[in-house]
């Protein structure tokens, strides 16, 4: 089934399961105010949205009203967790080089994986609004999912049991803060700002063959000023699946109901299949020019990222942002 | 006033209003159900539950009961936000010189800050659970404040304005995880557990005085296994005042209400005053001795936290836990 969260003044929106074909929805308050509720709950809930779900794509939803994504908040409008991993080591392996660093072997078999703020996601089509272009401001295209509880110490086929969502993200990330930021030893907190995620929320099932092995076998399209850039294979070159990465989480602790686990930015070795983060592109001409001639975005850039099924139909809907800057600094 | 979440086994826990002496309590369901609810609609929320708050101390609290830290949970059992500073600098100097490593003097004028997992707070009597001693587990006593919405740019004045609550954290660490995961750039996942919290939460007007400047001018107190190890004082040597730690947080996104700002580890320059984590003695030792001669913590330890006001009487209640092995592992 797919899942949204409309944008109803609340800080956690209003819970609507939406048609496969994302054309209608309906709200589900009758069966849980909020998805972080449903996830609480989820044996509970899940059959009771289920429900809903096939009556609504049987064209039998009673009150269902045209499903418009610019309405949307993120699934999960804030969070109790968000950690992103670096499952596409050809990414990372990539920004090592182009700064002449060694990628230590171990990061085949360890995940590298960062806690992320989750106190305040943007909708898929919100602003992505910032102070300054000068900190380098970069998307970064990601696939995600949402667990319900993890014990410690789970096993990655534990945790394979405990996925209940998949989603699209925007990992916005400040390239130009990160360095000094990484220096100090303590992670990400000024460097990486809001993330945005797909309007829709998917259960694994929805996207049957390719949903396997705990990846998603489909494209993910980045599109930056209306231009294609990236469209590399999520489930190609993915080093650590979900539920390594969720098992990597839970090592020496729980893991609860509506943790979200990221992918890290989606890339493959084929750089013929684009980039799905500015800096990939950037590390590319470092390596062959000795310069990175593409900017980072700038104030009023778009950034559209979605993922086709084999029909070509979205499966999660787009994220569609644009950046924009902050008006108190507007002012100054 | 004073807050505090009682154990009904529901994730988020039943509200309370707490005695300024912490004798009795009395739900507050009737005016919000959880903390979290009472941060998000605050100034309708606040005074309401000081309005009980008043009533409970005059004793005229109609169906007040016996208050048991036992019974709690942390204040937030479960947080949408979670970052923790290093403002006591004294102590990233000491553990860098037993390193033999230079601390770069930016770290006097740039805060360190972590973004840590919110999604499974353990309560003031909560066993650490952990699989193996051999992780070096370590207590780390700390203040912590709770705030309301700071947007993205606030300055430390408006982020004063902010701070709802006082507590206290046990932010345990696990010290040989720590040095191969902070080389891997990306800060702590695996090294840092859940963190556990005072049994009550307090508005800054309960400390008087002792709120001074975004600090708080009192001894913490950290007994370890019976014995009173370290009473540092949390107003003295604090290089960053919470205000200041907010807005380093809030430089490029928004904080929004019921984020967890913690101070780092209590420390003082007078190393007469004791220490608030093991890992602090052993720098000492490795300085003076050469060699560190404390052991981490061991199955079956216990450790209670705790401030007491000028007239001794105890703020927060006590953080006090025992160090358990999980069972899982105990089986294998």
């Amino acid at each position: 089934m797919k899942l949204a969260t409309l944008n109803d003044g609340t800080r956690d929106g209003q819970l609507v399961v939406v048609a496969r074909d994302l054309k209608h929805a309906h709200l589900a308050d009758g069966i849980a105010p909020t998805l972080q509720a449903a996830l609480d709950d989820w044996a509970f809930i899940a059959p009771q949205l289920n429900q809903l779900y096939a009556q609504l794509n049987g064209g039998r939803g009673q009150r269902s009203f045209d499903f418009d994504p610019a309405r949307c908040m993120a699934p999960l409008p804030r969070a109790f967790q968000w950690v992103d991993g670096s499952a596409y080591v050809n990414h990372v392996e990539l920004v090592r080089k182009a700064r002449k660093a060694e990628m230590p072997e171990s990061f085949w078999e360890d995940p590298l994986m960062y806690q992320g703020g989750s106190d305040d996601f943007l909708g898929p089509h919100d602003d992505i609004v910032l102070a300054q272009e000068e900190w380098g401001i970069d998307f970064e295209a990601e696939v995600a999912v949402v667990t319900g509880d993890v014990p410690m110490g789970s096993t990655p086929d534990q945790a394979l049991q405990q996925i209940r969502l998949l989603m699209l993200a925007n990992d916005v990330s400040l390239r130009n803060l990160i360095a000094a930021e990484l220096a100090k030893g303590f992670g990400f907190v000024q460097s990486k700002p809001a993330t945005s995620f797909s309007p829709v929320a998917v259960t694994p099932d929805e996207l049957g063959d390719a949903w396997l092995g705990g990846k998603i076998h489909l494209p993910l399209r980045s599109t930056w000023n209306g231009k294609l850039v990236g469209q590399p294979h999520a489930g190609a070159d993915m080093v650590f699946n979900f539920p390594q990465l969720i098992a990597h989480l839970c090592k020496t602790r729980n893991a609860r109901a509506g943790t979200i686990v990221g992918s890290g930015t989606v890339s493959n070795k084929d750089a013929g299949r684009g980039y799905s983060c500015i800096a990939e592109k950037r590390c590319l001409e470092m390596i062959e020019d000795g310069v990175a001639s593409t900017p980072f975005m700038l104030f009023g850039d778009t950034i559209k990222i979605e993922m086709l099924d084999g029909a070509g139909k979205s499966v999660f809907g787009a994220i569609a942002q644009s950046v924009k800057q902050a008006e108190a600094t507007k002012l100054r």
